[in-house]
């Protein structure tokens, strides 16, 4: 395998781009065979109708002689597509498509995008709960924030099946597994240190929902108006929450004051950070630089300043990248059978993808490559013991 | 290739057709390569990313670069599943696996089941309306009828893709392609034929329709209460239409009544008919007993008075299968670019089931084979011209 830390040798060209999307990236296949007048008795009619009758007689059996209880479902409205905003379901399909394939190669699942002409949070639950029998879970993908929050909670709420909206958690449990390699390289502990997240949309929230589930000293969030606490005005509800469990030193400001002595950064924003703060922060600091495809600041000025550095992009070392969490997060919910995917699901694969990245530790090397064959099922296996343990399976 | 008459030489036991369907009978496949970092800088992040804005500059190349616009999704309330009847959306699944199969072997088109947790035909169309840029066509399965009607006509008037509910215009036109292949063998045109259709369903009505587009000399309707006649109370919007142009010699009765000196015979009911109905035909009378599993009446017991008798089930002589009809159909639909499936296209499918049929044509293979690969091209290029004919394309 090459190795992902390999930067490419060329630029992109649209030739190859657009000539690898022709027609799209996904197909349909057959697992039973058509091939001659019995075959195809048994998988049409006549005999298909003893195995409808069967789930007829017991629904449970649906989870044995269908697809729908490992079809994970891509599900988008558009309205916030890689870093291109709001364009729309159609043009959101070759992002799902992708995503579809991801799940496939990583996760071994099948997949399939569901693209939404509608950015009502009512209208999609409605529509998932009405396709409930057609699929066994849903991956919540590019949604602004905030809608993206409600309609994440309402669907769990909704649908007894594992749903996750995976540009949070995704983004998220990667965050952690990379803070925790970075952490071992240091010799640091994740309950020391303070936290600056900058951004609080989506992928923020959720990192710092996480960081402060795995005991991180403290979190200070800094959004687009400067630091979150309980005092500011018009903080929509999950700020509001998010003010009453970050900043415990009451800090007030902006990006600056926010960084100053500060252990880590994380950057889920498209803003950039200058390279002064980065060398006001705390001594051996640990910088990710998440946003894409231009990072908060470039790796290169915040290597000068920081002990570990962490982007993004596959073109640089330590890319975190989500596609390390959200095949295994699914294949481990759906091999255990869980309900709904937990806290405690997500801190499991976290540590399942730091452990994965412990057997070859280094400052450039805090996670594992983003196509180690080793890290899905590794990732599957930990979210599904841990789907047992909380009780969901 | 073997005989698809060739009847099976055992029964079909549960051990054969339910592992046949563990686990599901479709899986989803990549047609791009992840293999390496390049690879999947192409096939997802950051080259995905100038697909979509490509897209959202131009909303027409969504057909180009994404899998939908060749999309056939198979769509089921499971409120009349094969003769199993209402028996919900979770039990029909593996029929419109199945279903979504037989698209890929015989129409090479990819094909997903979404299965409906609604019966409400409003809630039916607003479901597939916000999943419109999901997919290219409709095909409806296994609807109640008089429900089906409504249902596909309102997803015509809302989507700007092909629907077809299948079990209307499937079976019509595999049933007209027969009637071309029995009236060659025996000299016959179908001006001069009056047709006795029992069962007043979604594919009786269909039958009805299009062997009256064809130019049949006389349709008779009978439905469990008897010959439909504009003069009988309580029918039903569909059935009053029918009423209007059907039955041109006056009626009146049940299915004794009809059938005495008819021509042609179509059982799209679960009801029997005696044998001395059949025997009160016209001379070299035409049988297709369609009802699945049981025949209306037993092919060796039509045959002593019929010329030709056909049925739905592989192990007679002449099958009338849908799936004759409807890969083709969609394919076509599909290969012309056709916004909506016209009568002139159904029509054409019919035509060019019956030219493969010509080539061998005897009172026992009137129809070709269900597993005849050349149907599903020929219908398509038939379709697709028709298509460009009636101006849809």
């Amino acid at each position: 395998m090459t190795a992902v830390n390999e930067p490419l040798t060329t630029e992109l060209t649209d030739d190859e781009i657009f000539s690898a999307h022709e027609g799209g990236k996904l197909g349909v296949g057959i697992t039973a065979s058509l091939a001659d007048p019995r075959a195809l008795s048994i998988a049409y009619t006549p005999g298909v109708a003893r195995v409808s009758r069967a789930i007829a007689d017991d629904p449970g059996l649906a989870s044995r002689y269908t697809w729908a209880h490992r079809l994970v479902v891509v599900v988008s409205d558009g309205t916030a597509v890689l870093g291109l905003g709001d364009i729309g379901a159609s043009a959101s399909l070759p992002v799902m498509e992708g995503k579809a394939a991801l799940f496939k190669t990583f996760g071994g699942l099948d997949s399939i995008p569901l693209v939404l002409d509608t950015t009502d949070v009512d209208e999609i639950v409605e529509t998932l709960v009405r396709l409930r029998p057609s699929f066994g879970a849903v991956n919540l993908e590019d949604v602004a924030a905030p809608r993206c929050f409600e309609l994440e909670a309402r669907l769990i709420e909704a649908l007894d099946v594992p749903v996750m909206h995976d540009d949070q958690h995704g983004t998220a449990v990667v965050t952690l597994a990379a803070l925790r390699g970075a952490n071992t390289v240091l010799g640091k502990r994740v309950g020391d240190q303070r936290v600056v997240i900058s951004g609080a949309g989506a992928a923020g929230v959720a990192c710092a929902k996480i960081l402060i589930a795995a005991g991180v000293g403290e979190v200070t969030m800094v959004d687009s108006r400067g630091i979150v606490h309980a005092g500011r005005d018009g903080l929509n509800p999950v700020k509001a929450e998010l003010a009453e469990v970050t900043n415990a030193s009451g800090l007030r400001g902006g990006i600056a004051e926010a960084l100053r002595g500060a252990d880590v950064f994380v950057g889920v924003s498209s803003s950039t950070v200058e390279e002064e703060l980065i060398a006001g922060m705390a001594g051996d600091a640990i910088v990710f630089a998440l946003s894409n495809p231009d990072p908060e600041v470039h790796p290169e000025v915040a290597g000068r300043h920081a002990a570990v550095v962490a982007t993004g992009r596959s073109d640089f070392p330590n890319q975190i990248n989500n596609v390390l969490a959200f095949p295994g997060i699914f294949r481990g919910a759906l091999d255990a059978g869980a309900r709904r995917i937990t806290e405690g699901m997500k801190l499991a694969a976290a540590d399942a993808i730091a452990a994965v990245a412990a057997d070859d530790l280094a400052v450039d090397r805090i996670v594992p490559s983003a196509l180690d064959p080793r890290v899905g099922p590794e990732v599957a296996t930990a979210v599904a013991l841990a789907a047992q343990r909380d009780g969901v399976a």
